[in-house]
C-alpha cells in the first residue's frame, strides 16, 4: 500500500476527475522525466476519449488492433514502427531529435527494415545478389559542414531487391542481401555497387496495411536507398536518397521524402567505368553527405526545444537535454 | 496513386507541418467518424511528441513496450485492456458510454478476465470449486428504475479463487471455475453460492506490471465480485461489488471502486440458512441491482455528449449516437 499522503483517494472517479487523479497517482514516480511523459500521455489519451466520446466498441477495436500489431511483430518486422511511420510520428520524432543546420544532409525515416547482421564490405564491393536488379554504382563522400572529409564513419546501407522486398521479407532468407556496412576512407569516400532502387509497398498484409486501406490511403514508398551514418562525436544520421521522378515522390506512405534528398541517377562515363571497374554507360549515383557534430546538433536541439516549449506556454528546463517541468 | 486533388504534396515535412499533412492524407477516408477519430488521434499523438520533445530512445522504448504487450496477450490475457485499466482509460470509456441516472447501479471496469465459457447455472448453484474459499451466499435482485423486477436478464458473474487468481490464470485450467451465468427469475431474483472475494494483484509479470513498478504504484485491487447484466432493450451493465474495509478500497490499481458499489457482508440467519440450504451464520451478501433501459441510457449519453462537446468549443452532430464534425 502506498503510504505517501500525496496519493489521492481513488473513489468515485468520473469523466471529469479521472485525469487529475491518474496523474496524481502516477506522480509517485521518482523520475521527473517519466512523470512528465506520463502526465502528458494520460492527458492526451483522456482528452482524445472525451473529445471523441469514444465508444466501447471503438475502444475494444483499438485495443485488439494493438494486440494484432504486437502479434505480427518479430525479429525482422516491427509493426509499431510501421504504425508510427504512417501516422507521421516517426518523421516528427526524427525532426525533433536531429535538427539540421542548412548546409547539412537532412534525415529521413528509419523504417522497420534495418538489421544488425549486414556484412562490413570494402570499398567497391557489390552488396546486391539479385540478378534481376539493374546494377548501380554509388560513389559517395562524407564531409563536415566546413567541407572537410570525415574519415572512419560507419555507414549502414540497405535497399530492397528488384521485386521491392527487403531480404528479411523473404521467409527463406539465408543471409543478408542488398545491405552492407562500409567505412569512409581518409578522404571521406565510400563506394559500392547496389541495384537501382524501385518503388515498393510497405508491408500491408498486417493490421497497419488494413488501416491504410480503410483510410483509403495507398501503401507505396518511392524508390530509395537507406543510409545510416555513425561515428563517435558526430550526430547519428538516418537518411535516404530518393530517385527523382518516382510516381510516389509526393505521396510517400511514411512521409520520408525531402527535396534535398531527391537525387538524379546518371551514367558512368569511360573514365569512371575504368576507375571503378563498372560497365561504361551503367547507372551512376554520386552524392555528398554532410554530417554535423554531436555538439552542434545537441545545441540546436536544446535551443529549438526551449523555444518551442516557451511558445507552447510551458515553463520547462532541460535535464540531460530532455525537458522536465521547471518547478523552481 | 491517389488522384483526388485534395491530397497534399507530401514533401519536406517538418515538426510544424507534419500534423495538418497527416490529417489531410487521412481525410481520403470516406467514413466521417473514422476521419474524426484519426484527426484527434494524430493531433494528440503529435502534440504529445512536441510537448515532450520525445527522444528517439524514448520513442523506441515505447514501441518495444507495445510489442511486448501484444506478445504476452493471449486468448485468456489482454495486456492492452490492463494497460487501459491502469491508465484510467477504461473507467473513462465506461463512464462516457454508460451514464447512470442517480437511482441506478453504477458501472465499474470490466477487467481482462471475463470469459465466454462460463456455465449457465440454475438459482442456488455453487459456482466455486475452491475448497479453501470461505463460502458466500449471494441473494440478488434486478429491478428497473421504477422498482419493478426485471425477468430474464442474463447475468455473468466471476471472481478469483481464494489465492487471488482467476481460473484462466492457472495454466492447468480444465474448466471454468468461480464463474457462471445466471438468469433472473420472474421476481428479478438470482442467487448463488460463491466464495468471499479477496484482494489480489493484477497480473504484474508482464510489461504493464513493470510499468506500475517503475511508476512506484502498487498493483492491487480491493476484493470484489464482477457482474455483467445483459438483456435486449436494457443498457449493458458491467459492474462489481466491493467488500467494505478492504485495505485497497481507496487505491484500486484500475480505478474501479465507487462508494455506491461498496457492500457489507453479513451472516445468514436461521430462516435464510434454511430457505437457501446454507449453513446458519455463513457469509451472506444481499444486493439489489437497478438497470436502465437502452433508450434511457442512449438519451442521457447523447445529451451528455452534446453538452460536453459544446463546452469544449466543438461544433458536432451525432450520427448513430457518435459525434462527427457538423460541417453543414
Amino acid at each position: 500500500m502506498p503510504t505517501s499522503t500525496r496519493v489521492p483517494n481513488l473513489l468515485d472517479l468520473t469523466i471529469d476527475n479521472i485525469t487529475p487523479n491518474t496523474i496524481r497517482i502516477n506522480s509517485q514516480c521518482q523520475n521527473p522525466r517519466l512523470k512528465y511523459l506520463m502526465e502528458r500521455l494520460v492527458t492526451h489519451l483522456h482528452d482524445f476519449a472525451r473529445e471523441t466520446r469514444l465508444s466501447t466498441d471503438e475502444w475494444m477495436t483499438a485495443l485488439n488492433f494493438l494486440v494484432a500489431c504486437g502479434k505480427i511483430s518479430s525479429d525482422v518486422r516491427h509493426e509499431f514502427i510501421l504504425l508510427s511511420d504512417i501516422l507521421g510520428l516517426s518523421l516528427l520524432v526524427d525532426s525533433i531529435n536531429h535538427p539540421k543546420p542548412p548546409s547539412s544532409t537532412e534525415g529521413s525515416v528509419l523504417g522497420p527494415f534495418h538489421t544488425h547482421d549486414a556484412p562490413t564490405l570494402p570499398n567497391g564491393s557489390n552488396m546486391a545478389s539479385d540478378p534481376e536488379g539493374e546494377p548501380l554504382l554509388c560513389i559517395c563522400t562524407v564531409k563536415d559542414t566546413a567541407g572537410r572529409p570525415v574519415e572512419g564513419v560507419k555507414i549502414d546501407i540497405w535497399e530492397t531487391d528488384s521485386s521491392g522486398h527487403y531480404d528479411v521479407q523473404h521467409s527463406d532468407r539465408q543471409e543478408p542481401s542488398e545491405r552492407c556496412v562500409m567505412v569512409s576512407d581518409s578522404e571521406g569516400r565510400f563506394w559500392f555497387k547496389g541495384i537501382k532502387p524501385v518503388s515498393y509497398p510497405i508491408p500491408h498484409d498486417g493490421p497497419v496495411g488494413k488501416l491504410l486501406e480503410t483510410l483509403n490511403r495507398h501503401c507505396w514508398r518511392p524508390a530509395h536507398l537507406h543510409f545510416m551514418f555513425e561515428k563517435e562525436g558526430w550526430d547519428h544520421l538516418i537518411t535516404a536518397l530518393y530517385v527523382r521522378g518516382d510516381p510516389y515522390e509526393t505521396s510517400d506512405a511514411v512521409f520520408g521524402v525531402k527535396q534535398s534528398l531527391i537525387i538524379d541517377i546518371g551514367k558512368a562515363d569511360a573514365a569512371t567505368a575504368k576507375e571503378y571497374d563498372f560497365p561504361e554507360g551503367g547507372l551512376l549515383l554520386k552524392h555528398e553527405f554532410v554530417l554535423t557534430t554531436k555538439e552542434e546538433t545537441e545545441k540546436l536541439r536544446d535551443e529549438n526545444a526551449m523555444k518551442a516549449l516557451a511558445a507552447l506556454g510551458l515553463r520547462m528546463k532541460l535535464v540531460d537535454h530532455l525537458p522536465v517541468p521547471d518547478l523552481d
